[in-house]
């Protein structure tokens, strides 16, 4: 149950109403940079009949209340002039890791080329052994950032630690929170109160209310830039590296004012099987894609085998291209060619 | 490792061909009625140099042998005249429980209306429960039938037991293999046998490779006809029936010759993702859809939450049109009329 | 909801009772091995007052009824003069599958000798691949009979499919249901008509509802003797065989009256955890174990990573009895010495 | 693969292994804390064959390395006097949530009395949801931290972000590290530089190579007091909150030198099954528990329904000093009380 507070609520009122919802032995969240009050466990609104200062009453039945559609229709907005969330396919691309100069500015080439406008690489890795290569850290960063630049490129790259924020708010467009980081809470209640779009990848085996529930730890701080990001889920199947959950797309988009994008390379964890279900997703109704691609795939410090070729990533391109008239999606570029 | 013998072989050829195996201490298994020797753990080939009665030899380091695309490259068979497995998107429509004569035939007519060619309904149904309804039996076979032949389709429905298989060779002309039974393997067994094409469902929580050994018992008795049916495994996720493995579908494409069609009914639990998968399942490859359909779903006896409506249907049919040329699998009607 | 009928209802009042029944439009079921009504969906019992016929009943909110404990307190009963489901440790042990008589003999009498009661062995074996040792068939049986007859134990082993029922009871003392079959409601629904133990081995991923479910299955056909093995559940972690689901003893403990015995053998599928999760097993709750031995577990034709030597099991025997003070269930041998 | 350099290897034999191995191409990471150079993927030996400065070399097949039982055989440290590890029974109690002053002093004075010799407590909650409890922060770390004066106990307490670790240094004698952050690993990186015991909650789906490569993180950095901590698996079964999985305690000890404990009450999620799931996990070879308790577990803030009253808890205890003959560990009180 959300309440929306008047815009201009007076203090007094405002004491008066959180003093009634204390009597009432009420459990609820002011959330001031919101201007809102969530109530977990919606109470009989007659309680708050007669009160001032109220604009609005949500009754939200499920336990994510911001992130629902029941409390707002949609959301999209605008990264460097691109409209994330509306009526375009937002594709993003670019390698696991950044790696080496070279690397970046022939893959920002590469993606200015195709119309692509937003870059990902890591430059702080999550990688699951300590021996594995970690990335270049904040020389990766300057990297990243030079290229998008040169190339007019935004900058989509994962925040590990909120040690690391000052960072990320300078050389990233889009801020990025990995699997791993879907259920730290006390980041994502950090990341409410930034001013920069994140991406919120889901959980290992994250349950769909408990990654809507993670969006509204951002959301109740006062940051309504928030993208969802289907990037598979832990199988029982020890042959994939991950199990996509395609129906996750629609689903969220029923329950949900949040655009959602797909990244079918962690989903599939194999090169080969990116293509079809980067369509797939497309076709299921997602926002956008994230890819990972590679000037030379087979030299990729860092997930290798999901990483396509820029050859193979032309091809998605035009197939994703056959699809527009279906999904009615025209891709980042078409969109900006017509302005 | 699949040893394809010649085609007259002498039986002392064989005796000797097996005698020379035994006594390597090879385990292998002869399939009489295909011709072949599966050895299931590769030997040095050289072992049978010189050897007469061979024709080719086929070494597949995958558990799985028959259905494996390293023994064959692709298979597709006549169903009344209609081609499964080629380039033709076979769709199967239907209710999932046979409940009266005019919901079969109200089905079937709408079903025939638009070029749709296989009716689905389950006579013997497996329930969780065994208080809810469990299907009309002999008597729900006998109606899908009478419909079936009025309106020129085929009847695809499933085999619960052995027992059941006569009726289900009499009133059948694919045979379900529901996913409780797809590790059923006496009953696998006894399916390579039969002349007649077997629709095998995945596992709830079968692996791939688990998948295509079950089509192996089939195959492997002499029965070529298999179709494997992805239909969601078991999630973690308690507001979601299943989870569709969707990049499965590519996944059996480039292991295996067999032919894979999609069924979100089952794969997502609720009607109004039915669509979207659907769509997503036939970019990502797949050669054909079942799909749950009832004159009034809010009606139906069994999963009645699964189920379209005829319009809701015929909508997602025009969806399927829309995405032919990009799919490049023309539906079964289309096939028929160009003839 | 369970509605007891009395003891020698006349068919008169039963007929009007279930008239009532349709009349409100309530959807029941009649068993009549077991002289019950089942009503899926608890009604309101004014609903039944004032009718005749009736003994009790019983509101039971589980979708399982008749394996409720809400039904019935306990379960228990004689096997060849040894009482399963009571207050003294049921121990299973024997190879996976048969393989010769040398080796049951040896296996048989090594029991006999450390006072257990009941010997396992597979002769129809549920393999993964068509190509694996697929079990001695009716020649196995025959020769499990005869050693437990020579060494005075039961026999248990595993029932495939229908079509093998008639040998299970001739050869058998307790009827196993394999993980694969827990499932197959055909087969579980015909269980019900027999008067011989089951034991109902846990799905591959089966809920604790789904498996108390087919439990009912059986026992709603007037079969009362079921047992429910916990075997371990599918896992997400390819190192492991299984995940053993140890808590699943003490929560089905307090949800059914059906005595509860764990394996694990499959549970862990490694030689080397198996003492470990017995003893948790024993200490978490359960009448009982079942264990795979070998008199030579490296040269075992099935599942030999899981089997133990019998010197190992020996020393297993030891630490149960070291158990018996905590667990208060002394092993079937302890109870026989003392008659 | 480890190299264990000599004590006081001289900078420059240093420089010419690091050179040697850059030189051959070998990825390797020097531990400058541990002494240890360690290659993910073992070399042949005969590559450092006549170098100087190895003083032993250790060939571990595993991804992780120094978590390896091949590389150090046990692991034990005391913390205020009592020893983590060893032959003796650790165990921890406490609430989930730092609630108020008196909660925790009453709590403590429990503990005490039952010669319980380490306080568990929430003052900073990783909760699914931002409108719920999120612990009363820093002043909960303080009245733990009294209480423990108090009453001669350890606390053991959660950190949730880097940003907090200045005040887990100074309340905490144990930092848990949640399921949510066993793979932080930007977080567990830094822990490996702290001088305090980490206790390592495993991941919701983690693998047990995952889990141990966690702790190699921390192990890498030079902090060599870790313990791991069992706490159940996310289920396919939603009426369980998680699925303990007891054969990783004994799985662990085979494979790390590293202690663990089990956590019942996280494990189960259901206060009536800690107690067979703790004596499970002791019996299955577990070097202590962490159990909820709660003065009055029905008024917990979180939680409720897994906390153990104190009288439950001290038949528990009871429970788990009639095994102590059997799992030969005497809880820590018996331990003191015999110094």
């Amino acid at each position: 149950m959300v309440i929306t507070l008047q815009q201009h609520i007076q203090p007094e009122t405002l004491h008066q109403l959180k003093a009634l919802l204390t009597l009432k032995q009420v459990n609820f969240s002011y959330l001031e940079n919101r201007n809102l009050i969530v109530i977990e466990k919606s109470v009989d609104p007659s309680v708050l009949e007669g009160l001032d200062g109220i604009e609005r009453i949500d009754l939200i039945a499920s336990p994510y209340q911001l992130s629902s559609i029941k409390f707002k229709k949609e959301t999209h907005f605008l990264v460097n002039g691109i409209s994330i969330g509306s009526r375009f396919a937002n594709l993003i691309a670019g390698p696991c890791s950044v790696e080496s100069e070279k690397q970046i500015f022939e893959t920002a080439e590469f993606l200015a080329k195709n119309g692509i406008r937003f870059i990902r690489g890591g430059a702080y890795k999550p990688r699951t052994s300590p021996y594995a290569f970690r990335g270049l850290g904040v020389d990766g960063l300057k990297i990243l950032k030079e290229a998008a630049t040169k190339y007019n490129l935004s900058v989509v790259t994962e925040l590990m630690d909120l040690s690391l924020l000052d960072q990320l708010m300078e050389y990233s467009d889009i801020i990025q929170i990995g699997s791993r980081n879907m259920s730290n809470f006390y980041l994502l209640a950090e990341l409410g109160k930034i001013d920069k779009p994140v991406m919120l990848k889901r959980g290992m085996s994250a349950r769909i209310s408990e990654w809507l529930l993670a969006a509204d730890y951002i959301l109740s701080g006062g940051n309504e830039k928030v993208i969802l990001c289907e990037r598979g889920v832990r199988s029982f199947d020890p042959e994939v590296r991950n199990l996509m959950d395609v129906a996750a797309i629609p689903m969220i988009q029923s329950l949900s004012h949040l655009p959602i994008i797909a990244d079918p390379s962690h989903g599939t964890g194999s090169a080969k099987f990116v293509a079809p279900l980067a369509l797939a997703s497309m076709v299921a109704g997602a926002n956008g894609l994230m890819v990972e691609i590679h000037p030379d795939p087979s030299k990729a410090l860092s997930d290798s085998q999901q990483a396509m070729s820029f050859e193979a990533f032309e091809n998605l391109l035009q197939d994703i291209r056959k699809l527009e008239s279906a999904i009615q999606k025209p891709i980042d570029a078409t969109y900006e060619a017509a302005q």
